[in-house]
């Protein structure tokens, strides 16, 4: 029966828009991910996204307002609604969604991760 | 499109081993609690379980270990495992489960709550 210290797990890596899957329950994935940048505009039509700011400030775009937010909030994306994620500096993530949630969603480009690292 | 501040949710009660749920996504919920002390020995039969602590250190005993858990550290309790949440002091902690998960699993006594508050 093993914790999970989110920190430590962050220091394993430190690639961009690539998850890493750190726990699963219930047929979800807890993920984490580091992010710069602006990602691309993207749905996913069958899952709810969880979005868990642990550090710097996550700008989420969506087609008609952005929601900023700082450590210690979350955001649910539902299913269906078109979102960006954007980070000006560096972030980093809690996602929680299903384990076989595409991170780009319906749209495939050279970001897309499928068969996503456990660590 | 409304985020979640953690902290802001929290501040909202003050009573304890009462979860509260803060966002639903894949019919599963978000939920903040507050404990202290110890709780009844429980598993939940169909539900893995999710204890990411915000503040505090809670020790999850299991019938043959137990294991502390500081901030920013979760631990995943499989369904059919009984466990023991016990917390020397106040505990904040966010759980992930699903939204009909029952917090006393199997056992019913005068700290289970059916019907949770939404905040």
């Amino acid at each position: 029966m093993d914790k999970v210290n989110v920190e430590q797990k962050l220091s394993l890596f430190s690639d961009h828009w690539s998850p890493k899957i750190v726990a699963e329950l219930n047929g979800q994935a807890v993920k984490l991910v580091k992010i710069a940048g602006e990602f691309v505009w993207h749905h996913h039509d069958n899952e709810d996204e969880l979005f868990y700011v642990i550090k710097g400030q996550l700008r989420m775009e969506f087609r008609d307002q952005c929601v900023l937010l700082n450590p210690g909030e979350f955001i649910v994306v539902p299913r269906g609604v078109e979102h960006r994620p954007v980070a000006e500096q560096e972030v980093h993530l809690i996602l929680f969604e299903p384990v076989e949630t595409l991170n780009t969603g319906n749209v495939s480009d050279e970001r897309t991760r499928a068969d996503l690292d456990r660590i």
